[in-house]
Order: structure tokens, then C-alpha cells, then sequence
């Protein structure tokens, strides 16, 4: 997608350059995977308002700043956070490397491989996890370690890399923000070092473009002679919540102009940006494709992994605020790059 | 500079685009205002060996980063950082709004007006006038009320405003190494709210490109029916010494080409930014220059303010990693834009 616009971009700049009149070039629809309907009317008419010179709320283009969760609104994220089976299936060699874990729990549970009993885990236990993993080695190592796990860890029903499962219409809504001069920022609940290590290849999105939730580093001076960091079982950021907006502040320091979402976890995120002047958007995925993804919701029991959903409330706030809701269902005509089929309505 | 940079550039991409030969474009040379000499050699020649096509040492453009100390590097540290005249200035209003703290250690003190005593005030006692005064208000409260101030105040020596004491040899590496695609970032010790309230107009770098000492800040949904972020008296990141590496993980998550800094304080900054591989660049500015600007470092009695200085232990450090140090003195044959005459030697 990005190489088509691209090209069909050049290809009007130069036209315009040589004052010749452009040959009639294939127009691409870069929302392509988007059924016609108010989501992508919505999405379009953003672009416009915000990128056209001489409109009323045109916004420069340093000033562009869109901002992505991820789990449940870039990926897939049922029936578990990829981050959360990542770290589950470390802690075998956690306990191998400290056996007096073995006999404490939450890992002694993780360690039977029940996982009816794993997703029953409270939340403070899934913490206890979180922190024994993601901590006590190099970035480097940490880095090493995710691509690993990354390339060959398969997601239960699709059989396929997490790293595929990636919503086809959201990466095109990444493309044609950054096509129209928007820089796209990921604002996660999952782990910044996380999500960083893949977040180029699998969203074009450079590491200094991933806000997530954040441990503190350490810096030593080793006696190998080489300096390092090393991943501290510390909270700097839970970028959560009001932790996104505070996480927004803290990394980029700017107001976004179009937040997504798809979860009470966002919702500040999206607050925040509705209160800016100007045109702003902000909209929520629903998950409501049984068939092609999931659907659920708070009818639905969710595992312990879950930290927000997309409640009855959050719909009411969206009503009231404006928000625009993306019904996976109605307004996608495909989910996934890997699945062809295309389900116009 | 920067709009002399932009001009040769276009005129050169156009002239390609048209396949016509380029008229005799004036070369201008970006680094003017340095002498010839090591430092401008190893500036030069950095840039050459990430930059060339096929050069062993070529580094891509996503990855191309430098980062750049503020104080005493890209601008007048002494006699006291201008953040600290801030918010020793702040703290009338501070005790208008608080009268309790009139009769309080260390606001007694800063509330006398007298300079040697407060300047005797030992670090603790500073960093609770700076805990106090840089928050307790709304974020747009505080980017006000410093806008402000820098149109205002003036610096006791030059009687210009605190902005215009940047290091015009500085703002050319920045304009230089942006010319050659690197991404220019301040890591700074003073406070990133603060900074990047002026940091787009003074060095053309944006605020999600300021890393510095960070306090925390609390959404909140007031009253007024509006979300507000109000910073908080809570230390997130101390950017000095290994913070800084730690600050350059959290906010950029990749390992600087290039490291500019004038203190101890930049020690770590150096260090992790030479143990990368290929080519990189550490330059330290040395303050020899008591005509134009200042000489100091060890041997003068520095204020309280002064967190890291260029100590010799830090002279001996840049000798034995190849640090190249900017003498003031030697390098730079203009100091200051205000300043037109020229010392070439």
C-alpha cells in the first residue's frame, strides 16, 4: 500500500513541477478495506478538514499527531494479549534459572500448564508475572529474546504469527494519516520495549513512536568493559487509563489530533483529544465479528488478561462525545492481509 | 541558515528532476562560524562516513540520532542556568499564594533578594524551590507563565534575552546534521516542560524531541467540564548522569550516532553513544573563553547550581575514548548571533 501511494504521489508532483497535465493515474482508495459508511466518511472528512490549505481548521503539518492503542484496536487481542502468553511461556526458564520460584506462587500455577487455572489468576498475580519477567536483563537481551518468541510463537485459532493478525483497514488508516503528513504514534498498555521491537516492521512505526507502559532501565558501566542498560522490575509508566494521556505528555508532549481505541483503557486518551479545538477525531473498534474476528464485550466473561473492555458505559460516552464507533462487522469489508475474501455490505 | 540550506537543496533536486545542468549555486559553508581544526575535521568527517552511500560506516536514515546537551552545550550555563533564575523568580507568587512558606526554609532565604546567600543554599535546599515552583499548575498554566518570563527577563552580563544566548556554532551543527538527514534530540538535565516550551523556535527541534528531568503530571476531568494535565511535585526521570541514558531509552529507544555535552552530567550520555558500533561522534565543549563567554570548570568556585562540571577526571576520560573537546576559544570564531565580529585564528 505504502509503495502505491507513494508512486502515485511522485507521479503527481512531477506533473506539477513540469506544468504538464497528469495522465489519468489508477486511483488506489487507500481506505480500501473500509465498506462506505460513517467510519470511513468520518476518517476522510478528518483528513480534509485538517490537511487542506485555507481551511478553517487546517493543522500544520508539525502539529500532526495521531495516536494507536494496540491490543484490540491494531491486533487481535483475544483470547489473550500476545505480551501476556510471551511471558507466560518464560517462565519455565525463569524458575529454571531460579528454582526457589518453583514452589511460589503465581508461578507454581503457571508452572502446571492448567490454563483454565492460569486465567483465573487475579490480577495482582499476572503483575507478579509481568515484573518477574520483563526484568533482570539487558535491553539487548530482552530485544533478542521478543524476536525469538516472535517468530515462532503461533496464536491459538489462526494458527498464524501474533505479528500477522494485524487489522488490514487499521493498517491502512496508519498509511493514509502518515500519506497526509500525520506522524502515528502506538500508546499501549503493553510494554514500550516491548512493542518497540516489532512496531517498525509490523505498523511502520519507529521505536521513538511507541508510548507504552514502561519499567525503569539502569545504567552500569560493566566489567566487560562495555556499558549497558538492564530492565529494572520497577514502574515508571502504567500507561493505562489516565496513564495514557500522562504517557502522551511525557513522550511527545503534544496534544494528539486522532486517538483509536477500543477499550475503557482509552478512554482518557480519547477525552483528552476530543478537548482539543480544532477538528478532531476519535474513534473506538467494536468487536462484533463473531465469524471473521470476535465479538465481545461485557456480556461476554473475559479473562483475568483483560485490564478494559468496551462497556455499555464507554458506548454511552461515546454517543454523548461524538466518538465514532467502528463496527468490525458493517464497516470492514476485510479484517486480516492474510484472509482474501472481502465482505462488501 | 536554515532557509539558505533549504533554497541550495531545492535548487539542486529540481535542476536534477529537469535533467538540466545546476547553475553555480554560492557554497556555503554550513559550519561557518567554526575555525578549521580537529573539531570541525571530526564534525565533517562524521558526517561523510554515515551519510555516503556504500561507506562501510553508512547509517540509514531512520537511524541517524544525535543528541544534544542544552546547558553550557547549546547555551550560557552561567552564572546560573536560566531555569533556575525562573524559578527562583517564581517563588514570590509562590509565597503570595502560600504565605506559610514566607517564614520557610529555603523560600526565606530566596525571599531576601540576597544573591550570595541563596546561591550558598545547599542542593537539597534548590531542589525543593524547584519541586515548589515548577508545579501545582495546569501544564498550559505553566508553558504560559514561561513564555512569559523568557520574553521578559534578561541575563545580568549581555542584557539579552535568556534565548538568545545559544552558541551560534551550535545552532550549525544542529542545522548541518538535520541537512544530513539525523534527527537532532536535546537530553537535557534541566526540565523537559521546560524546554520545550522554546525549544521548536530557538533550535528548531520539536517538544516530543526534548528529553529532560521530568516531573509527573495528573489527568484529571475538572469541574470545568474540561480534562487538564496538572504537573505534580513527583520526580519521574532525573536527567543528568546515567538518567540521561535511561531518559534516551524511554523516550527514543535507540542508541545515539552522535552525543554533544560540556559536563560530567554527559558522561554516560558519551559512553553509551561510543560503545555502538560503526561511526560515532562525542564531542564535549570546553568553556576556555572568559573574553566572549566564560572560563571555568574545576578550579573556579562554582555556584550551587552547577550539578556536573568538566572536571579534569572527565578531560582524562574524553582523551582516553577519543572524545573530541570543542575549545570555545580556538573552534569557534563567532560565539553568538548578536555578535558579528570574527575571531578566525
Amino acid at each position: 500500500m505504502r509503495r502505491i501511494l507513494a508512486h502515485t504521489f511522485t507521479s503527481v508532483s512531477l506533473a506539477a513541477i513540469l506544468g504538464i497535465p497528469s495522465p489519468a493515474v489508477a486511483q488506489t482508495d487507500p481506505l480500501a478495506s473500509w465498506n462506505d459508511g460513517a467510519a470511513k466518511k468520518a476518517l476522510v472528512e478528518f483528513v480534509r478538514a485538517t490537511t487542506t490549505q485555507g481551511s478553517a481548521t487546517f493543522v500544520p503539518a508539525a502539529e500532526r499527531i495521531a495516536t494507536f492503542d494496540q491490543d484490540g484496536t491494531l491486533w487481535v487481542e483475544q483470547p489473550m494479549y500476545a505480551q501476556v502468553v510471551y511471558c507466560l511461556e518464560r517462565v519455565p526458564a525463569l524458575v529454571k534459572a531460579k528454582p526457589e520460584l518453583a514452589n511460589v506462587e503465581p508461578f507454581k500455577t503457571v508452572m502446571t500448564g492448567d490454563r483454565a487455572a492460569i486465567a483465573k489468576l487475579p490480577k495482582e498475580d499476572l503483575y507478579k508475572i509481568l515484573g518477574a519477567t520483563l526484568s533482570g536483563m539487558t535491553v539487548e537481551q530482552f530485544q533478542s529474546e521478543v524476536k525469538q518468541w516472535l517468530a515462532s510463537a503461533r496464536d491459538p485459532r489462526w494458527k498464524r504469527r501474533y505479528t500477522e493478525l494485524t487489522y488490514l483497514p487499521m493498517m491502512q488508516v496508519l498509511e493514509y494519516l502518515r500519506a497526509n503528513g500525520y506522524k502515528t504514534y502506538i500508546v499501549t498498555g503493553g510494554g514500550q520495549d516491548f512493542v518497540r521491537v516489532y512496531a517498525q516492521d509490523v505498523y511502520g512505526i519507529p521505536p521513538e513512536q511507541v508510548v507504552g507502559t514502561a519499567g525503569g532501565v539502569k545504567y552500569e558501566y560493566g566489567k566487560t568493559g562495555r556499558p549497558f542498560l538492564t530492565k529494572e522490575p520497577k514502574l515508571l509508566l502504567n500507561d493505562n487509563d489516565a496513564g495514557k494521556v500522562e504517557g502522551i505528555h511525557l513522550v511527545i508532549g503534544r496534544r494528539p489530533y486522532a486517538a483509536f481505541g477500543n477499550s475503557t483503557g482509552d478512554q482518557q486518551m480519547l477525552e483528552y483529544t476530543r478537548a482539543g479545538s480544532g477538528a478532531r477525531l476519535e474513534m473506538l473498534v467494536l468487536h462484533d465479528d463473531a465469524d471473521r474476528e470476535y465479538a465481545y464485550g461485557p456480556a461476554q466473561g473475559l479473562p483475568v488478561t483483560k485490564v478494559g473492555v468496551f462497556t455499555p458505559a464507554l458506548f454511552a460516552e461515546a454517543k454523548k462525545n461524538g466518538w465514532v464507533v467502528i463496527s468490525m462487522k458493517n464497516d470492514w469489508n476485510r479484517i486480516f492481509a492474510f484472509d482474501k475474501s472481502v465482505a462488501k455490505r
